[in-house]
């Protein structure tokens, strides 16, 4: 049944998902042959440090410290770059893989997202695949389901829980009432951080996904630049106990939107990352832990919902095997499915110009009239309250205000939290969540 | 950018999804070609009366009445099968179509559940495709993602709400707290119900389409035979109140589940099609109305939920012009993923030999010790109660008994309440549902 000759692999990176895609092969080698009607090897790797005791065998396997080394490798048909990265030896790498004319499998978000047109194409002009199933929701293979399964379709939003560790740290914030300070410390020591816990906990992991989806869903170039992109680390346990009470949780959400989708006039695309209130019981908003989601909105298929581990070694080596066998068995797209030269222009619609319904939360010295205040700067931007809470006092001479708005423009809130803040009897600054119905 | 000649597809068949194909291509043509590098046009299109008014200009496209006149029109390269039916024409067509060597694309989950490894072999000897997304879950790229996207996995477990016919009608006696039969009569009269509503509401619909995914998934071919099958006829509202106090809610299930997974030795695979009382709260338990939902488990990916349009004229199209795409871009697989000659042979476990909790009404006399009666029989068969539930009197002399088990096996829980329906203070039949935690 085997009649083709074994597909070698070279993986660049032995880190989780690069031991994860071993094992993997491994345990289920029969079976992906079987699937693939050929055998699927693993002939070469490469990390900085060869002696390191990663408890996989990798005896038959040539272990390179170079990873450019992978490319020069003749008995390496496909490299999967799991270094991560946008620049240096990872971009390098994928570079010449490309010139090399090896089919490329990458986790890699960040290179993508900053120089997935440049990729695209010098791999197009090689006709080389580069594939990046892992590189967005762990192992839900939501970049085939854009692709292929959903292609006859106009996607018209895309909402994303991305990021599983702000998921984590929103779950155990709510589930454990803590603060995120607290959460984030105790992750740290467990290792579950990474040493700069910024790119998750600031959202720029999830602006670099949303930016590769909304590329595939829209017919694109990616376009990180135009990303609104605000991270979690204003959210407090309070915010979350407000929402709670006001029946919405506090989730870390990826939104990209298309205005109009005609294909031959330019489109208008929203794409933001930021923290929301959703109802508690939406589908997203139950979304805990580890998990992340997707959901798609198409003209054909209607709304759809894709949710799975959005990590970790098995769910992200089940996305890079599926990828490597797609390339064994001869399947391949331009990395954003059109070719480059197709990929449309679009215009990025500013934060400013939308509009949103929020959540606003104002600390305050209990003094006579401060309500009156606040109400009367939000009325003089036209922002008419839907909810309105005021705490206990917290303290002598304290008190908390909590307001939820109807839909109101996103440059007049702005303005209006601006001069709220200004207020002699407010203290701190307020913190503003966008609230989305879902 | 469109080299190559467009594809030509014929359509047999021009109810909901043949016109909902129709109106799609022509709708996102533009986005259709640009994502595969080539037209897709339909030349050609089959039904029995060619003067009936359908909403839709058929101008310039070939009409014929006879089906398989599509297969001999030399201006179709594709057949596009959507008359449904497990012989006659249908069956004729898919085979007359594979003889010609042209690929076909199927919604019919009957011919294939049926007939699918005769076909499959056919087809393969060919090297002509038969694609059927468009058959299981609607808009959900289920097949694509169990063939595709999870390859590398070995799946264990597959848990789905199918048919969304069942679905609605059981979201419909929740929501509107109505019994069964006036549900389906309204649905009867609004069109909603097919005239024989039996392939619906007896499961069998759900079982063609199960029965399919665990070929998929397992790498076996359908076993139809072998899928146990029971709809939700004997479902109450009662059963939909008691289970709501509870904590649970009703759906019609159907489940596969792969007990071993070795490769050269047959695997264990269960099928099964029943009403379940699921937790409220599970997120199959949220999946309503018009929804569909597969759940998959596999080794590398862990836990994954798929949610979407399980019918209609949209998420219908959205799947068979995925099919189509993936034709037009020449990616083709055998119809179960693996050549038929690598099929695996499985044992199927029987029904009688698994064990489940239940949920037990039993209508009684309020008679003295009708209580210890049940619940001895029960002891009996080592079958252990975890809650227990004594309405009201419903009428003078008339009580009802809820019970719900501990895990029991399923042949002794059947002894009991065949001895629990004979006793003489039992009025009617039992009610025995299953409980799965999930």
């Amino acid at each position: 049944m085997q009649q083709k000759s074994p597909l070698r692999i070279g993986i660049a990176g032995l880190g989780t998902v690069g031991i994860g895609t071993l094992e993997t092969l491994e345990r289920n080698a029969e079976i992906i042959a079987a699937r693939c009607g050929r055998e699927i090897i693993v002939t070469a790797v490469s990390a900085r440090d060869a002696q390191k005791d990663r408890g996989v065998d990798l005896s038959g396997i040539t272990f390179h410290t170079d990873p450019l080394a992978l490319v020069q490798d003749n008995r390496v048909d496909v490299i999967v770059e799991v270094m991560g990265g946008s620049e240096g030896p990872a971009r390098a790498l994928v570079e010449a893989a490309i010139t090399a004319g090896k089919p490329v499998v990458t986790a890699n978000k960040a290179l993508l997202a900053k120089h997935g047109k440049q990729l695209a194409e010098s791999a197009e002009k090689k006709k080389v695949p580069i594939a990046f199933e892992c590189a967005v929701a762990g192992g839900i293979p939501v970049i085939k389901v854009l692709r292929e399964g959903l292609a006859a379709n106009r996607i018209t939003r895309i909402t994303g829980i991305l990021n599983a560790t702000c998921n984590v740290i929103l779950t155990t914030m709510r589930d454990q009432q803590r603060e995120l300070g607290d959460v984030m410390e105790e992750a740290a020591k467990l290792g579950l951080l990474e040493a700069d816990p910024s790119l998750d906990i600031d959202g720029i992991d999830a602006s670099h996904k949303i930016s590769l989806l909304a590329a595939l869903a829209f017919g694109t170039a990616p376009a990180l630049d135009h990303v609104y992109c605000e991270g979690i680390r204003n959210v407090s346990l309070r915010d979350m106990q407000y929402a709670e009470k006001l029946g919405y949780v506090i989730k870390l959400l990826a939104i990209a939107s298309a205005e109009t989708l005609e294909v031959k006039t330019p489109i208008k695309i929203t794409q933001r990352v930021h923290p929301c209130l959703v109802p508690k019981r939406s589908r997203i908003g139950q979304v805990s832990g580890a998990f992340n989601a997707v959901a798609l909105e198409g003209d054909a298929c209607g709304y759809q919902l894709f949710e799975g581990l959005g990590g970790g070694k098995g769910p992200t080596a089940s996305a890079i095997l599926g990828d490597v066998m797609d390339i064994a068995d001869g399947t391949s797209y331009p990395p954003f499915t059109v070719p480059s030269s197709a990929l449309k222009s679009a215009e990025y619609v500013s934060m400013q110009t939308l509009s949103f319904a929020y959540y606003l939360r104002v600390a305050v010295n209990d003094r006579a009239g401060i309500l009156a205040d606040v109400t009367q700067l939000l009325k003089e931007e036209n922002i008419s309250i839907r909810t309105f809470l005021q705490e206990e006092h917290r303290a002598e001479d304290a008190a908390e205000l909590v307001i939820t708005t109807h839909t109101a423009g996103e440059a007049a809130m702005q303005r209006a939290v601006a001069k709220i803040e200004a207020l002699p009897a407010v203290q701190g600054k307020p913190t503003l969540i966008r609230i989305e119905a879902l």
